[in-house]
């Protein structure tokens, strides 16, 4: 199923795919056939009821728009998936039709779907993100050194590096990720609680049923019926949230650093990539404006999941009803983003010459804090405060850097020597841990915070 | 386009074509044949290109998904659709090809696409709002003094009227209706701005351009380009936000009042309506079910709108990128519950005898405020308030009604008399203003709320 | 009441007064005076309760602290408030106690509360709103002709001039204040419904004394109650939505503008102004910082209200229950933002010398559309985009400016003479319709806009 | 500091305490301090120094009103706390007053006093929802056996246990008790950056200074700084939204059973819970009320979190700023509704002889589909599902019970004796697997779940 122009800039194909009516009435289908071959294997429907049922649950034999009208009138998908099914299974086995759906509510169907297609998506997701994590590590390991502005509220502050930038980047993502792992692992949870929720029409079989369906399916069988209690998915979407967050933070900073103005990094581009319509000199920040967009769009969509969660008794009325276009927006939003970023990052090109330029072009002014610093112990800090605000009025400055206009300034003349300024304007000498930091958030922290997480 | 099954309970179909493929091409396309008219009539491009462009204009001669992958790379509808287009001119009219899209940008052509489809989401939305409009004034006049319980915090109280009820869902849907209406009219104005917004390609002609494909479009010329200033488009978003709350209130109060230990109305139903999977007996509340789930959804799509206005200079990285899933999702949620209740409101039965029957089962409890006032007149209001909750205390009364038991409580023989009990459970007696808001919410003060908005 | 640090970014000491403790209690207790001076007027209750009741109500006489933690346990500020103000009529007047909240329910109380709270909030945020148009007004009028960068996706385009991208705002604004406007005096409505929203308790008088109760308090009498119908309210909280959207968008811009890299705009500053702790040299855009977070919480807290609209029967569950702090905490952001960006707009400095140097620096560049235009008609269109895409390749360019290139290239020697490319780096040159636009924006649109509104 | 009245229902008194003037306050001086004897233990500042700050570093010594003022126009908390503390240092020891805030940036202090409410506040939150668990265990082990009418989309179904029921309450009240936990946890981190978040104003030595703070501070110390890097706030928020679903839940249901017309279970209630200001029989579910605001109010304050994660550069423009109001306001939503939830579950009467009425109410319906079952091995399953919808129509019932009507059709004479139906409506019959669920979600299943959590 290809993706609706609509929606082209909220998805990738793969993940598109995952949503597509086949792929949802294929998940719908293999519920089907792992209740049927569980039960026939417990000896509660016949073995030829279950090979009957497992014979017609070939999706692309059904009609997904008429299915798609009759959900919109049963209210679940679940009612019409079963009577196309049983008609289906009629058709070959006059007794089998009976057997099919055995103990289950419409509800067990819908939700197992939404599991397995999640458990699709998670692939996806992951292998993506995998990409990405590489991808910013080689740039953190490349770029360790390369010096550039550090900017606080949009203004130039104290120096850098890019691979400090990068390795912020880098572990956010991470924790994100694993974040979305655990998250993931305790949602693939099978749905199978029957009318009420108690599996009453199995009689006292219900588990044993419900057991063999989990491990055929491959998913866990929870401790109960999760109907109206919908925190595993809750913490699958605001996993996603905080990822789409996260990623969107890379791309502001890379569209920012992108500004013609500071020209420090380039999207990877290509040939289809970033050009204008009108203007022929653009080098639009395509992939960046993308993961924003996602990013912008996943909060709102996390909100509606949240607020959906006060479902009432043992199944709701417009509770879980409001779920799947909105789990699957949060998982194709939340992939788009993180393929964006990972084809960015991979293809990130990186101007260390002109990041260079851009902090002389403060003419020092970045460094005020290290002067303030150097002045403090002679002067006071208080002082030196005040003096080095004078000091970087661009009308006192007049084109010359800090350090001249500081080696000029009378009243400094007893407490710094020409000297003692010589390197006031190396970003070298003025890195602080940012190496260290570099270090700890790119490799060894990684193994503590594993370990911590694993206790 | 068929509806997907993923978002079966999310959209009608009439919506879904409105932001079908086919119809979201043929507006970007349609405005690319206004612009070229337009441009044609004043001499700027040769009556013959506005010609080959106008026959090359059919959305359904290009390949939508081909162009939907094309989107998510050039991180525009707009940049692929011209490419199309101008390729297909080429084939007609070498020449012609370089007048496509003259003068525009492609954010132009994604708004100016966005807007042509409101405009036909709009005509259906009123027409179902105005089928729900005259069903729920139906309602009000056929049940003006239909009695039944209040309810508050889902407690029991005094009496009022399905006809009050009825007539408040109308008074807030109607009110909703104005909203969508003017944020709506306002909302219809051509995008037209060019490169940087001030239409630069077109010398000093832009203006008499735009005004002109504003006309052929039927859209406002607006004072200026709106490229990242959406407030009009928020206006609409928001005000299918507040009217999806007022429909989600209307389906609450019907799927409570459908619990089966009330059953006080029933939604209309139909063979493919409301039945289970696995319960014979079951009528569910579907249409209710799904106006919920909408219900629930608008909100953080909403939020996800407006969270994206901070859009950046003359066009954003990642703003309007947002909008087109979100506006289109806010749409049809908000269409479907308005189509479910515009049904609902139609078909819905109306058991009075069981409202009657529920009200005589609260044993006069309901009534226990206005024995108060009878009492506090006598032996002061605090003291009659707290004599009330003793006597309502289900131990107390012992199966009786609360007249029965206050006539038969001692320290009230002196006070109130069997006659002055008589009428204390006639729920006509106890009904206040009920027929006067209901008048006033359906009626007169309908031209009253017109006129005071237009003035 | 001082403005709690907590929240301090997040309102204004005149907006905290209008939410403070006094505030909200005595706004409570001017319904109830109106109320007993109402039913007075009317012989339902004694001229000496509703002057006993008059004479208690004064919000400085209660503990504030107490009937906060009593709410909790009431759930509802109404029944603590009525208790408290009887006590201490009672203490006057031992009979007016019993005639305190005569036919009135505790959520009238609330309701209208809110309602006169709003009204009071509203005077100050249109002040604040009229001080930022005029002061946007003077800015577009002072810079129609300042020539700067038009910038898309963040990356330098053709010219606008800084009056178009003030007028820009102000368009906006202009509308968002309008909305405001509207949707407030549309909200000023009186709550009285009594127990079940019929004023049972006041036989067929209700209305009577409704309409008394909303002359006094200079609020509308509406057609019902709106205990659950929310509507208007959530108009209020969207307008503001919109215009907090607005605002960040302007925000947005400044703090790009004042990047170190850019620095074209300035925002006033001041001693106690966009300091750093740390370094001395730092202007930060403190105001836009302050009106970017509020704009970021507006959304998320707009969802908050609407999705509680879906409220049960004649008084929620829960519902209203939920929306004093969410209001409250609305009306604060947008006024903390209306009030940062008018200080901002009336303080702006405005580098233009600067703004014609960045233009400068781009060496022709953003003229790239304007010569693809010049050379289009020469070489054909798509040939010329391609060549300016050759030629705007800064390896290309070697520092040259583009007419400086174009005019070395071989290719186009036949085409473009050197005379012919004389203007093309001239910002006045290439500005389209901004000027039009400008005062369309400013001046005689506000004029259209308001007529098309008042039809 | 008491609550405010406009937040009365959004907070419990401890919560509020934690946010108070004075806790924010002390929470920024207890880092200063901790960063002063940091550095004098490593010889950075003067011992003298650090004991003249920490003898500085009481929160009632400082002027809250007027820091919250400076704050507004500073844009940090941390600029006018730094002033001030410098200002009281001075008065005792000049040379003192330069070494405090030695290194840190202003948002070092405001992130880490927030990192230290949260610390005090999760101290409260899980106190809170030990009793809650505990009391919820009580009410299932005391109601394993407790039939009840089972109810999906609002109607009835079969009969489940009042025990399951608390125990799928308890399930998502543990599981998101654990999230909580590990959320704040890892939330639980030292900022230490420094103007860029290198650090450098501390030479090589920041990060040994930065571990000591933290221990000092029992937080821990992060891989990097995480100025713009939200991403474990933005899990504890997350983790209390999806809390307040799981409450929000339990309140739904809660407020439900206590509707007038089911009455199964009551609130505590107590001498001012529950009653009204107008209707003396009212038991008014007041917790549930609370809670259901908070778990409305929370989506909406998570989102507008989440979407503020896309934070600029080294340190954010609006995005940090826009927090604390967020996370205060989501803590103690949260928190004021699990204090709701724990009090109700202490104190909730269930009313098991109710339950049991109006299972018998029903008059077998809700044994339908038990009904099905056995006529389906008759008479095929399709057939059985549409005669049972015949029989439970109310006109073909009149007023019999299911198994009195079935017995009565003559089409199932030959199917289904008498003594075949004689159990149909036993519900202790038909409770499937509601044993070993309530089991598995109470007791055992909390060690499995731990076990894998800990892998």
């Amino acid at each position: 199923m290809s993706v609706r122009l609509i929606d082209s800039l909220a998805t990738t194909e793969p993940l598109a795919d995952v949503f597509s009516d086949s792929s949802v009435l294929q998940a719908m289908l293999d519920f089907e056939v792992a209740l049927a071959r569980a039960e026939a294997e417990l000896k509660i429907i016949p073995q030829s009821a279950a090979r009957a049922i497992a014979g017609a649950a070939r999706a692309e034999d059904y009609d997904a728009a008429a299915l798609s009208r009759q959900t919109l009138r049963a209210g679940t998908p679940g009612i019409p998936l079963v009577k196309a099914l049983r008609k289906k299974v009629r058709q070959q086995d006059a007794e089998a039709a009976d057997f099919v759906h055995w103990g289950a509510t419409s509800q067990d169907i819908a939700d197992t779907a939404l599991v397995l297609l999640l458990k699709k998506a998670a692939v996806i997701l992951d292998a993506d993100l995998a990409r990405l994590q590489n991808a910013l590590l080689a740039l953190v390991a490349k770029h360790k050194k390369t010096v550039m502005v550090g900017r606080t509220l949009l203004q130039s502050g104290p120096p850098i590096t890019f691979g400090l930038k990068a390795a912020g980047w880098l572990g956010s993502i991470r924790r994100g990720r694993a974040r979305l792992k655990q998250s993931i692992s305790e949602a693939l949870v099978l749905q199978f609680g029957g009318a009420s929720g108690t599996l009453a029409a199995l009689g006292d079989g219900g588990i044993e049923v419900g057991e063999s369906v989990a491990r055929k399916l491959e998913l866990t069988f929870p401790d109960g019926p999760w109907h109206t209690h919908r925190d595993r998915l809750a913490a699958v979407v605001c996993a996603c949230g905080i990822l789409a967050g996260s990623l969107g933070k890379m791309a502001r900073d890379i569209s920012l650093l992108m500004q013609s103005e500071l020209a420090e990094v380039g999207e990877p581009g290509g040939p289809d990539r970033g050009g204008s319509s009108t203007m022929p000199q653009k080098r639009n920040p395509i992939a960046s404006a993308i993961t924003l967009a996602a990013a912008s769009r996943v909060p709102g969509l996390t909100s509606a999941f949240l607020s959906q969660m006060r479902q009432e008794h043992e199944r709701a009325v417009g509770g879980w009803q409001a779920e799947w276009p909105t789990v699957s927006a949060v998982i194709q939003a939340a992939g788009v983003a993180i393929a964006s970023m990972a084809e960015t990052a991979e293809g990130l090109t990186v101007d260390a010459a002109r990041m260079k330029e851009n902090l002389d072009a403060s003419k020092g002014m970045v460094f005020a804090e290290k002067a303030a610093l150097l002045l403090g112990s002679k002067i006071g800090r208080e002082s030196a405060h005040e003096l080095l605000k004078r000091a970087t009025d661009p009308k006192q400055l007049r084109g010359r850097t800090l350090s001249q206009a500081l080696v000029e300034m009378p009243e400094l003349r007893d407490h710094l020597s020409r000297e003692a300024l010589t390197n006031l304007e190396d970003p070298e000498d003025y890195l602080g841990s940012a190496q260290e930091f570099t270090s700890r958030l790119s490799g060894s922290a990684t193994r503590k915070t594993h370990r911590r997480r694993g206790k």
